[in-house]
């Protein structure tokens, strides 16, 4: 299922590029990780590219970004609350990426307002002038793995019971009921992407508190040893961002083909202790050591995930391209010489 | 399964009596339909009642809703915001009956935000105080057959797939996450009941844009004619206000034993257009008739939905004892002397 031919390999480059060239398209979240790499993508096939990113702080954008490509994409900076910059933003794009959000679990449950402001209240403001100006767009948003809490059997498909474990997940939920609306009840081409453990290019090292990928990639280019909770046993599908950018890049040229929710997650799973390996190893960092978990991590994890995306590949053509042994090479080789850089978010 | 012995007969009310006898117990939204009901039936036990109740404009709150118990029980007129009331108000008591919300799909459609403050924001600013100082309490929510959206079987059991229709069911989803996050994440002993088509003395007939109970009970309480959308033959489990509140008491003396969720629906449905022509004979009203839906209820309209309660019924005992004739008749007891009085909510 999986090669190790790269995003830029194969039929899709020609084929979206063909799709995607002088297309008017939103980025919301464009200065994030994902977003960043979206939109470098967007840039590259010839889209013409607006952003709207708040530059929250303690999210994960990071002003080295959008270096190099900043001059060929319109950036708002501002929130999803402010309607007239908004309304300005959605009006006559043809598609509207929707990445804008906090994805801190743990700044979730310490701040859960903060993260319902962010990630519905934001949400509900932007689908709504989507609606008022521009009901004709096809609206892709970045949900979330979160959304099903623990597996009940493996791999996760997207008839899954649905049970988040914090409350980021609780909001990446209410956030999709949104757009769940806009498709059903006004007619919207809204899809929803639940994305699972993205890692790669631009990733938000510098930002405390979120998931181990972050985590360890911070320490291992810092040279510190690992410190893997539990056993480290739990397996994880581990996807690189190029492959999760392409998933958005087809669901959107899908249009009204796709469904409303797909799984976007790497279905081969490697375990924690795995990553943490390979991560020290190639950085020369100390062999990682198991400890035990602690409290606010133990209640929020959800154990051994990865997801079925048999949906996605047989509706989008979408199958992950990168393997994570692959993946990691290429995430450190672009996080090495800018070490420094990368652990602080710099100014908005 | 159904009897018509009334919420006062058999078993229950001496168990119940004994169980809340001096009990202290907070009830949100205490001056609303099926809270001040459930006011009622706890002073009517010898509960030691407090409530907290917002009064907000719209809501279902009604100013005569606590005549005759006013004087035993303790009313704080407070947003659940509201956090230092909120922290007084919570502290202390044994089970916190959580029914303060606004119910209304249409508003909910037309001003989302709204709904998002009121069904949401002020649940999680609630149950955080909850979290923090008194984390010992019992919490039972009221929720909503909402959660379901349209029925893909019937009766709908709480295994059935959630898609809420309107933003208040999304809304009311995020409010039972959580409630879920409350039980697993902090050890609460949180209760959520997916309440469906409750009716009964103390309904805001006086709001407009609700379901179409309250719209049916005005309308020939003002002799006038009803409208049923469609072919009226929705199939809809009409439950009494007192097998609701019945439901409540139940769940919170059950503690730690009770699930996380229950169905509270009455499982026997009556058509819509049976109701309507009940209610009109009951009131000498001419007759129903039949007119096209309008979009707006269209869109958010179900079809058929009838609950199985089975889960309630084996863990707590609970079956619904009213049958809708005599429901119809109690309600229409209760309203037809005071149709002046409540045609207005009178003043906060």
């Amino acid at each position: 299922m999986v090669s190790t031919s790269g995003f830029n390999g194969g039929w899709s480059k020609s084929a979206l590029a063909f799709y995607y060239s002088e297309l008017p398209v939103l980025v919301t979240g464009g200065c994030g990780f994902i977003g960043s790499n979206l939109v470098r993508a967007l840039v590259d096939l010839g889209a013409r590219v607006s952003i709207i990113d708040a530059l929250i702080s303690g999210c994960g954008w990071h002003h080295g970004n959008l270096t190099g490509v900043a001059q060929h994409v319109y950036l708002s900076h501002a929130d999803l609350h402010d309607i007239d910059v908004v309304r300005q933003a959605v009006t006559g794009q043809h598609v509207i990426f929707n990445l804008a959000g906090e994805i801190s679990h743990l700044t979730s449950m310490s701040n859960p307002q903060r993260d319902l402001s962010i990630n519905a209240s934001a949400q509900l403001a932007l689908l709504d002038q989507i609606r008022l100006h521009n009901p004709q767009a096809t609206v892709v948003f970045a949900s979330s793995r979160q959304v099903y809490g623990s597996a009940r059997y493996l791999p996760v498909d997207e008839l899954h019971p649905i049970s988040p474990v914090d409350y980021n997940g609780v909001h990446k939920l209410t956030a999709e009921g949104y757009h769940a609306l806009l498709r059903h009840q006004f007619g919207v081409n809204a899809i929803c992407l639940r994305l699972g453990n993205v890692y790669g290019p631009r990733q938000g090292i510098h930002q405390e508190g979120r998931g181990f990928i972050d985590t360890f990639l911070r320490m291992v280019l810092k040279g510190e040893q690992l410190k893997v909770f539990g056993d480290g046993r739990q397996m994880r599908g581990m996807l690189y961002v190029d492959d999760a950018v392409e998933a958005f890049l087809r669901a959107a040229a899908a249009g009204t083909c796709a469904s409303a929710v797909y799984n976007i997650g790497h279905p081969v799973p490697v375990s924690l202790i795995d990553v943490a390996r390979q991560m020290a190893a190639s950085c020369h960092a100390p062999e990682p050591v198991e400890v035990p978990f602690p409290c606010d991590r133990k209640a929020i994890d959800i154990g051994d995930f990865f997801q079925n995306t048999e949906r996605a590949r047989s509706e989008l053509g979408w199958v992950p391209q990168v393997s994570f042994a692959e993946g990691l090479q290429k995430t450190l080789e672009f996080f090495k010489p800018r070490i420094a850089e990368r652990l602080h978010a710099g100014t908005p």
